[in-house]
């Protein structure tokens, strides 16, 4: 990747050059003090672990709207009034952002890079032209496309659902919508693509055929699939669960419920499961809970980086600093060999209140420092503590002998209950859960 | 079913006698409303209908205590310090108490039914003797068993898990009690057996190794499912879901949860879903969606019947008296064929501080009363009103022409694009919440 | 009342004339089955006894934006690229709308009635203006001013807080709006004024002077309370409480907060509070528990009605249609000579795919008919059933005696303990909570 | 304090010695790492600041037990079946518990202490009894009372309430019991005397008088009061706020209920607050929020030290060692001037499954570690970093001029309003949460 910052012909970060790496002495709020992008831990580069992507949506469109007041943020590159112009302005910000902060990848919508046109030809020319010009950036910046989606939950015509609306002529908008996406995320050479369902759910069961919606669902999503690969798309397609908000429930409510949906409409295959924190905490798991079940399921694909805060019902979308999240996180990749295709993306945005330029530059550096910390507590964990003896020791009794013919299947439940009688009652074993925690909090330095 | 009341030596609600149906202008708690069993409705008798059952351990073994305080009931049936005797005189009760309000069926786990022995040996025996004599109960009463359980998470043995222990000593315990329940199911003619894995799942992640634990706990309910059929249980096999409590999480955490499981594992031809209201919301679902989900997936087998409150976190399994709960569960119900061999569970408790004979009694009628009046409702709102006609008109676009031939899988992408340019942008169509909610405020009655 | 239809230049909602009463019987979605406004229960009107009143924010502002997309609604009073004229032309159909629905009050903030404009007299000079045409409004109809209110939440500038702003300046635009806010509510003779602090409260500790930012609150409000009363403001002032959003915790965080603020800085004798059932729930209480707590200190004001969703953890602002929560509600109110000044505000939205212009009469149609049978099933318990004999009978040790003597603070912990002593052990009474609650299904009918 | 090790007849942990501070390289589970009990920070040893406290109950009496099973933990102290020598061997184990860990003191309700004699009087004596025998463990051991409390919410008695019980006979009881935990609690020196109502809230409203059962409960209080003031008690009264569980709302919800209730009812002279980390999230507040609160209020008393789990909704009561809740925590008490006659009490338990003797010192260790932790990384912000130059400059505008004005209650509503007009828009200032949230990670190490 080139270390070179990317301008415009506009500078709208003037005053922040590219962020350095100055070791955790340093009290600098606009560097690095743990992620040091060519570090090598557990024989990878710390920038290979991670895949760090800008989220488009967040940083260069979102101006600090809630639903109870309109956006605060100073977004210099959202003044155009020409909706191309304007695209275009955003792209050069992007790029001097996601350059200045040294993240090797972006993610997007196909409306955050190109604005909806008059018609369905229009909006996919519209997404065509930029993505041209982001091509041409890419190749400058060195910076890769790490997913592409399309927003199918913004505009109106969705809101009873895209793939899953009950009119079936929304059904193909969508489908219109995806297909572009898709060809300009082959065409940035995008390395997965991603179906985040906002209102692929429902308000009111008394309204809605859940059966035949989601069936709906499943055939859209084999369809996109077919498509993708017919345009030469090898990348991983993801979906991206959450429980409600906007909708009441939406289909993709966590991971164990993508998973049953993968398997049973044989997607599975080519999806894997892109997870948000915040949305595993909405759904009452923690993100380690969402991991750890994905990767036993072999369909980890990526994660969006964010937190929530525990006492608000909605999907708040912090910047992910708990340091506990990330050395829980860090652990189970580094079990499970990483992301494969991949990365973090940052999904999470500013407090509304936030608006100082450097404050983005703050929160992404924050986060990206917590996640490199966390890695190297994990590998230092892995390497170094009792951990994973401790935990395996509690399983040991499954790796020989009668153990071991019941993992096989080959002991009935009349075999196992003689079994019971001839060990007679078993010796009590301590869960030792309290040592577990306190070797974590032992290696958080 | 026998219209006796069925005593042993003592009467252990004296002054009740049996409960009849008054009609809805009895003032009489001591009286059904609505609850007329031998009414038909929708081409059933009402008791064909809902198959209500008592819970043997909420309303014969449970005296009140909570985690702050012992018990508060007075339950003289369990005041005789011999295990068996105490046993037997519960029987009495329980077939008193089920004889005068008119249940057809019972549930127990089998740590209810009898005592615990000093090895795995005594304690089959135990409940051999008592499935003598609660046989003999049936035969007088014409009660049925809807389904008998094991209790495979009280005994600190199961501290760890069951199934799902880390230790195969403790798993070979639990199949010698579900071989022992088995045996006393079919020897009942139980028309259905249930899983509830309390303690399957796990309080900390540091300390889990949770791709082997559900594998085991797949491993043994197929190896109990074999030998339930092997000794004729022909009857159907269940999963309970719960989210969490007493765990931190619990495996089969909702319906999405265990029809993956289920499919995963080929379980699904011999077992289907009971489901609870209280642990629904508590996994942020409401109890129609759940049994929604699970009759799309083929897999509604039965359900517990009580209810959350919506502040409390924790299980309070309290009388299910809701009326919206009622009705919506009963919608869905009569759309699909009921509940096969199922039926309607109370495991529901009293509030510690209800502590009359009585109102064990007024609970029970409340609640049934309250599933009756559903019912009529449903059926009322079902027969009469728009409301399947406003349903199904919302997906009428998919019945023919090219959404028939979307949902059967003949569009491409490109083809629906193409459809997406030739139709133009969708009329806006409203949802209607509103008017379908106020059509069932309509048909309360 | 008149029983006019007001009607501006157009007419907003074609087709849909005069909502009228039909009774029970009646299947019509645009008609009252429950609601009479002159009917008399428990010696009263039922329209005075609720004192509906329209919300000007959703029902003529609110186009269904949500944080994932744009408006859906059809609103064409809002058509105007004159900020002016598209006020007029909102309080054009706002009448139209509430003289046909016959709600006998509205309620508005400052900027739902008149745009903001280029500075602080601009924009207390547009209010004044759309306030002469809103008197001329009330006038012709004979529809009343519930209350008003100041939007100091929106506008970017109140982004770290209004009155708790930590900058002063910004503390001084908040009090020039609720100065013309107030100005504008006595004009039009307003019943009450209201304060709902959006943002008065906190995203992070961390940056945040809880005490001194609470104490600025109360001065603000002490000093705005002088100014009302200076101008001859003989209503209430209400505070309404809500737990959080858009704030991670607002100071007026629920009823029993809002008591204790009230009476630490001397501001009970002019305001009471005004409670909403979705924020109640957010705030883990029932809407009955807030009422009650609030009547039980002498400072029930009024009622903000709609409902929220058990499972979502955002104020989501339904329509209030649950039998249940009216009933509870109308049970403490007729307990209690009802709501005063106050009235019952429905500030509640259509869900964002419900966009009919039917739609938002069905909606408020459906909740006023809730509340008026829950009017009639309430007068019908306190008149006709035994639920007061029961629930003042638990007391009754306290009403003579030394129960009485306890209650009047004559005994002493000692004379406690002798009695003790004395009474011995007390005979065990039962809660009988279940028979209270088959007693409330027994009334709805 | 002395360093021994007090033992009695028998050694309950044998093969653990008294614990001692090794640093944090020592990888010892059983010694601190970060308590060092004579360190002096922030002008204070280490033991003054926390003042730790042995919860009686969770560590000597509680043996695992859970709503869905029986106790798991071998607690031989607990074997003899007679029930004072049962109490006097508990002594002996808490005693060595205590002394080997080095806590300087400890808390216990009566019944913890004692068992319940056959009426009023034997429990008192029972009491009295063990009260001696405590005094000569306090001498020879110099571990001190931090609090007594009365446990009057698990006898059966107390079903309906204790001070808010419906039947007078059983608030004399339980003023029978206060009287003798203040006797006790006098006689062992005790700094604080605690109430937690477990019982004082509803299950239902529907059979409650709320505002008589707490205006019950103010005057059992001040009574209590009067007799602690009158035999000489000089220390703090404590209420302990928990909003649920086991009733469905407790009256003492949160510290902002508390507050007003204490003033209120004129008990705040008395009466200061015991925060419980767990209690807080519980009502949807941060551990933090509370003690700031309290502090807000001059009302902060003592703390109870534990953790929940964010998705379980019950009080799980973990030990705490979330480093941030620890920072956050001690940033406020070291603001505050710490917790005057208030310490820290481990109201905290073992998991159900951890089972072996050295568990219970792991917990406490990890936990005191956690806070020691917590002392120093917050002393060292308050100290060499920005924070709180960074906030007392949020709020600069109001230490002079006209916001200082505005503070002292000089300006009027008008006066603002012109100061508003002369102002202008105020300039735009960003939170800097993010900037806030990276400087707390910056010095956790």
């Amino acid at each position: 990747m080139s270390n070179d910052v990317i301008l415009g012909k506009t500078e709208y970060f003037p005053g922040i050059s590219k962020i350095s790496f100055e070791g955790t002495e340093s009290k600098n709020v606009l560097a690095f003090r743990y992620y040091d992008e060519n570090k090598v831990v557990a024989g990878k580069k710390m920038r290979d672990h991670f895949r760090f992507a800008a989220a488009y949506w967040h940083s260069f469109c979102n101006d600090g709207a809630d639903p109870f007041g309109p956006g605060t943020r100073p977004m210099p590159w959202l003044n155009n009034s020409n909706p191309m112009q304007k695209a275009k302005d955003k792209l050069d910000a992007a790029f001097e952002f996601i350059s200045k902060l040294g993240l090797p990848y972006y993610c997007f919508h196909d409306r955050d890079l190109a604005p909806e046109g008059k018609d369905v030809n229009e909006s996919a020319d519209n997404l065509k032209t930029l993505a041209v010009l982001a091509l041409e950036k890419q190749k400058q910046s060195g910076v890769k496309l790490l997913w592409g989606t399309a927003n199918v939950f913004s505009h109106p015509r969705y809101m009873n659902g895209a793939a899953t609306n009950p009119d079936f002529s929304v059904v193909t908008h969508a489908a219109a919508q995806v297909k572009a996406a898709l060809d300009a995320t082959v065409y940035l050479g995008g390395e997965n693509y991603v179906f985040w369902g906002g209102r692929e759910g429902y308000f009111s069961l008394l309204n809605t055929n859940t059966k035949r919606e989601i069936e709906h669902l499943a055939t859209f999503l084999q369809k996109a699939r077919d498509y993708g690969r017919k345009i030469g798309f090898k990348g991983t397609f993801l979906i991206e669960p959450k429980p409600m908000e906007p909708t009441k429930h939406q289909y993709d409510f966590d991971v164990a419920t993508v998973v049953a949906f993968l398997n049973k409409y044989n997607l599975a295959d080519d999806f894997k499961i892109n997870i948000e924190n915040n949305h595993a905490t909405l759904a009452q798991h923690t993100f380690a809970h969402e991991i750890q079940l994905a990767a036993d399921a072999d369909l980890l694909g990526s994660l969006d980086i964010n937190q929530g805060d525990p006492h608000n019902g909605w999907d708040t979308d912090e910047f992910m600093i708990n340091i506990y999240d990330a050395v829980y996180a860090m652990l189970i990749l580094l079990q499970n060999n990483g992301l494969g295709t991949g990365g973090m993306n940052f999904d999470a945005k500013l407090r509304r209140n936030s608006t100082d330029a450097e404050d983005l530059f703050i929160a992404h550096i924050s986060s990206m420092d917590t996640l490199a910390r966390g890695l190297l507590i994990a590998d230092d964990i892995l390497k170094n503590s009792k951990f994973l003896a401790l935990r395996n020791t509690r399983y040991k009794s499954f790796d020989s002998g009668d153990g071991k013919r019941f993992e096989k299947g080959e002991l009935s439940l009349e075999e196992l209950k003689n079994l019971a009688v001839s060990l007679g009652e078993p010796a009590q074993i301590s869960g030792k859960q309290e040592k577990f925690e306190l070797l974590i909090n032992q290696y958080i330095k």
